[in-house]
């Protein structure tokens, strides 16, 4: 932990043992007993499928929910990028994939860095000039960088446009002294939000084919690829029933949100699997128009990259609305307006990563008592 | 400035003299040239028309800008949150008028924190039993509260939604002792992004007119409401022609964005008032498919709270697609694909206040050269 975040800490550790009721808003809440059943819940799933779990930190890029999904099996977390890999090495946690290209002279710089004293964290390449880039500055700092194979599977992204590409660029990597093939990320971003879960398990089964194939490929030629690692919470049922994916890379199952029910379940059209453990605690500030409601969370409080909002968590008959960078507006439905100035509302977000990226610190509740306050390494640097 | 602050500041004067090439990737930059110019141009418009000028901290979050402001001549800024407010009090500002209604327990005790060290700072109120709360809150410690009469103007968001509701409520605060009367809040958000400057003028000038009314009822019956405030980015040279008005809270001119760009200026088409100097910095991190690149910046590097992306600055050819919560795709339009990996490209942002939201911290350049990084006070306490 760096100086930086335990004075982070001390300052927020005095809100534990406070209630909800006393903090600011908006605030992000996290229940802490429907998250520990998330967390159980896939420990489970990976354990009896015997598909190992390396979950996804950029939904959390928080050190202590990595911390908790090790401690329940896990063999280490995905990063998106090298400031959450930083962040999640500077508190301890171990097995770190970073599972996007770390182009450019700083990422390099920055990826020997965390490589020089963790010698298990990998990352992905999709490009014969990054082999060479990669190479060379492992060469002259002396460090062996762990890499697997990026392979497209359909977004036209990153990664490897083909079986060949990659076979190519694996061929590369083994002839480069300071590269170390370890396999192939493939991650089907179009299979995860595939409606109904027939459709869906049609869809990654069908996207991962390539990938598949270039992994038979590479070991029948004798190459070291050890891990073929992809899946999302959409699909964690469905990818640990295909034989050769060594590790689900799923992220949002911890959390949930609006996205994800909508994708419908394996037993009903409703995904159930995990439950709601992340909210946005709201405040109704304004209440001067018949059948409307404002609260103090808008476009800084919520994602916005879907084409919808947030849901009220145990109460229906209201629609939020945007209504700007600060405030929502409440339409109310049901004609049954007995809200309240200064109540207080809690909100399932509409997509977990990127609100989560727009708050300090999860406030960790059990019922009303904040049990623990933990930061959230979000930002760039 | 707090220690915290100060040990930001430590960490990250030390990329101060470092070039922009130094610097990860995304990165948001702040060109200081063309920002000091739309700082002198709203200053002498503020001053050659005669209306005050408290521009809205809430597009910048950021205390350093929030000083030239008032260096050049403005009466203070605007906030929209308490977190906003103290983190700019701490700094230093005066002259901050909290723009949102301070609504629940927590917020009126920060706001009597801060109107207990400076006797002017002010808040808005829609609600008689909001005023309620504010005055018993005041006389219990103490402190008299500066409040404004929040209007609303169309939007059904937060104000009152009428004359007599203002008046009633204006009636109301002069006899409560610990609430002191400074006149009317009434920022027209449907009139700022009206395409045309001949159409947005004529809506902002029909938008005011009820709070022109209120505040001369106010003044006729002898109430103290010296303050008029309102107007946006879009309409500081409509808004400076209402002679009620008295000051403006224009905040994105500084920056300016792709939203801005497209509502039409005085003059043309183009709205070209204030310059573009709000950029991200991106790297092309993936190149696997002809006609297409990836860029290391997606939800979490850009808003994504209008129906538009981010555009190349200074280039053309390329289409931004959102690509996720990490990356952008850019489409090649023009089929003259030269882009390479590693190439560093800079965006102008969509919409600034919800992307500045998104980053820690501004590298003021002039030129290549790193002159400043400045601290954003984004997020929730």
């Amino acid at each position: 932990m760096s100086d930086q975040m335990r004075m982070d800490r001390g300052i927020w550790d005095a809100r534990v043992g406070q209630s909800r009721h006393d903090l600011s808003t908006p605030s992000l809440l996290l229940d802490l007993d429907v998250f520990e059943v998330n967390l159980k819940k896939m420990a489970e799933h990976s354990k009896s499928t015997g598909i190992g779990l390396r979950p996804h930190a950029k939904s959390h890029k928080c050190p202590e929910v990595a911390l908790r999904q090790i401690g329940a099996g896990a063999l280490g977390v995905c990063a998106a990028t090298i400031d959450e890999a930083e962040a999640l090495w500077r508190a301890g946690v171990k097995g770190i994939l970073i599972t996007s290209e770390m182009v450019g002279r700083r990422k390099i710089e920055r990826l020997l860095t965390l490589s020089k004293t963790d010698t298990e964290v990998m990352s992905v390449v999709d490009n014969l000039s990054h082999l060479d880039d990669l190479n060379q500055a492992g060469q002259a700092a002396g460090v062996t960088l762990n890499v697997l194979i990026d392979m497209d599977l359909g977004l036209k992204r990153t990664g490897v446009a083909g079986i060949e590409t990659g076979m190519a660029l694996a061929e590369r990597i083994c002839a480069l002294p300071s590269l170390r093939l370890r396999g192939i990320s493939a991650y089907s971003s179009l299979s995860a939000h595939v409606i109904g879960y027939v459709e869906r398990r049609a869809h990654s089964f069908q996207s991962m084919e390539p990938a598949i194939e270039l992994l038979s490929r590479m070991r029948r030629v004798g190459m070291p690829a050890e891990i073929l690692t992809g899946g999302s919470t959409g699909t964690y049922n469905i990818d640990s029933d295909i034989e050769a994916m060594t590790e689900l890379q799923a992220g949002s199952y911890i959390f949930m949100d609006v996205d994800y029910e909508m994708i419908g379940g394996k037993g009903g059209p409703s995904f159930n699997d995990f439950g709601f453990s992340l909210t946005v605690l709201a405040t109704v500030i304004s209440k001067s128009h018949a059948g409307f409601a404002t609260v103090d969370a808008g476009f800084k409080a919520f994602a916005t990259d879907r084409p919808f909002g947030p849901e009220l968590k145990g109460r229906s008959g209201l629609k939020y609305h945007f209504g700007g960078d600060e405030h929502g507006i409440l339409e109310i439905e049901d004609g049954d307006d007995d809200l309240r100035l200064g109540d207080r509302l809690e909100f399932i977000v509409p997509h977990c990563d990127p609100t989560v990226n727009l708050y300090d610190h999860l406030y960790c509740v059990r019922g009303d008592r904040i049990e623990a306050v933990w930061p959230i390494c979000r930002g760039y640097n």
